[in-house]
């Protein structure tokens, strides 16, 4: 019998179509993973390309070489642009604002081969760094309301460029989604005391069945009504609301958890398409104790149809449970995440 | 410079990014369009196969013609049971409910190669027909909190088979997105005394720029807070919350207006995969003074990427009054929806 889950953040609720259920394996892409070379011609991300793009924002090199790890450049294409002023206009039924706001390219690695499934720890480390210091900048500036930091791999996902690139977008209101998420937290904390995040991390933690990768600091886990297969969220385990307060130590942590759980995808589905993001409380509320930021990776296996966008209950044939235990069987190359890159 | 807009009826905002605005034609599929034959042996959707198909629920005939028109069966794998209890579960974090649910497919026509922009008016009234049928029907069942009724219109749209066909979900639970609408409709009228649809419908046909049809009974318009290129909402004039409200003369008129409309995308954008959904206040409501039942139409044009799924917000390229003014000009065979079976 199929079953219906709700989401305990957002209340939605989730159609898990046990009578379609796939065994995870089904999903797996079957495309022939294209070698892909490590300089190409033409794209402006690769290494001695650096003149086309758009003004640099800020670099990370390692200690050992002379050239970048990563870089941050503005989006040549911006959807906000900085020299708009956030004025708001209402007219009735209508209500705009200037389009203000950042819109970074961060490029992950001079490689254009080298995809995060594929990086070192250490270098994964220094893409969340770049990360960090763009969040924490930005967060200076009392017109930014809220910041969206995210990965589109591969066409399905919305990538227009092959090559490694993470992207961040920074604007001037916090969307309805995030304030409707904060608002069902806050409700929680009000009624029981407690952050709710850190309440099902306990929980998931004791019952082990959704969870795939467990740290000191850190569990990658697939949520207990998943919307689509193999939706999984890395979380810190201690109390943070704000990514910008993630520390050196969890950085590193959350650089091989990050990467351990992306290299299982890529080796278990055979590199799918997928989107992350970083879900964060906005930074005038970095230190409330009702919300907790966290990494949500969405692998794009399944098409979104019109049940989903009518009704927004998503259909999903892969439970939780299955997903985290077949990706806890998927063997990686651990010896990886200390000699590559 | 860009701009942010506004959903007035979710609150939710929307990126439109001027700086990367395309051409309404630059969006048209550049594919051939295959000529699909009107009758497909293994398709057990297509007249003489009707038992390739689960049990019928119901069916629609012309009156000149022994032939059915529409069928409605059952979904051969349907997301929910009809044999599920919708008994609630509670555990800690953990929130479900057994996978009760009615899932039928409406197969919209005998003729594998008949889509609904190629159909008759008279046709397309009798797939609204078969709409509302089931729509009263199931409302009548206390079990059932929520009706989607919705079309998948090719690959991109999530549809799985080729027959031109429509499907309904009935819920025991109305999601958290339409109750998220039906609360700002509400907190609207408490506010103001009226519907913010019937206003916001007014205040559109005055301005003019983002209709696209008008009639006595129905106006197609591209909503001015569009989160995707030539997103279009059909809405009836009058107030009325549930679609299963509508009158024996307004679908003859919605018919004509549903119609065109898809005429007007399959001709002027190259058969766009689209998905439509009727967004109807659950029955339980049906006499609310400030929700208003409306058809919205989704061409699959662009990728839905990390931004959109980590904020909630869209970033639309093509502004709603380019795709209107682009959408009045398609010129469509209106002898077709005399003449047409």
């Amino acid at each position: 019998m199929p079953e219906l889950r709700q989401n305990y953040f957002t209340k939605e609720w989730v159609i898990m179509a046990t009578e379609r259920a796939k065994r995870p394996e089904e999903l797996a892409t079957r495309r022939v993973v294209k070698e892909l070379p490590s300089f190409v011609e033409t794209c402006p991300f690769c290494l001695g390309n650096e003149s086309k793009t758009p003004p640099e924002v800020m670099r990370i090199s390692s200690q050992d070489d002379a050239a970048w790890q990563v870089r941050v450049v503005a989006n040549k294409f911006a959807a906000l642009s900085p020299d708009a002023q956030p004025t708001r206009r209402i007219h009735r039924s209508r209500r705009s604002m200037g389009g203000f706001g950042v819109h970074d390219v961060i490029i992950d690695t001079p490689n254009h081969a080298h995809f995060m499934a594929l990086m070192s720890d250490a270098h994964v480390a220094n893409v969340l760094r770049a990360y960090k210091a763009r969040f924490d900048t930005l967060s200076l500036d009392p017109r930014i309301a809220h910041i969206t930091i995210f990965k589109n791999h591969g066409l399905d996902a919305g990538a227009s460029l092959e090559h490694p690139h993470s992207q961040l977008i920074a604007t001037p209101v916090i969307s309805s989604q995030v304030r409707g998420r904060f608002h069902q937290a806050l409700a929680h904390y009000d009624e029981y005391g407690e952050c709710m995040f850190c309440q099902m991390i306990e929980e998931e933690i004791a019952e082990k069945t959704r969870v795939v990768i467990l740290t000191d600091r850190f569990v990658a886990l697939q949520p207990y009504a998943s919307p689509t297969p193999f939706t999984t969220h890395i979380l810190p385990r201690r109390h943070i609301a704000s990514f910008g307060d993630i520390s050196a130590t969890e950085i590193t942590d959350l650089a091989c958890v990050l990467r351990s759980m992306l290299a299982k995808l890529n080796s278990g589905l055979g590199n799918p398409d997928f989107n992350y993001t970083i879900r964060s409380a906005p930074a005038e509320y970095a230190g409330v104790k009702h919300f907790h930021w966290y990494v949500s990776i969405l692998p794009r296996l399944t098409r979104v149809a019109g049940f989903e966008l009518g009704s927004g209950m998503f259909i999903n044939t892969v439970l939780p449970e299955s997903a985290a235990e077949f990706l806890r069987n998927v063997q990686i190359d651990l010896a990886l995440g200390a000699a590559g890159n």
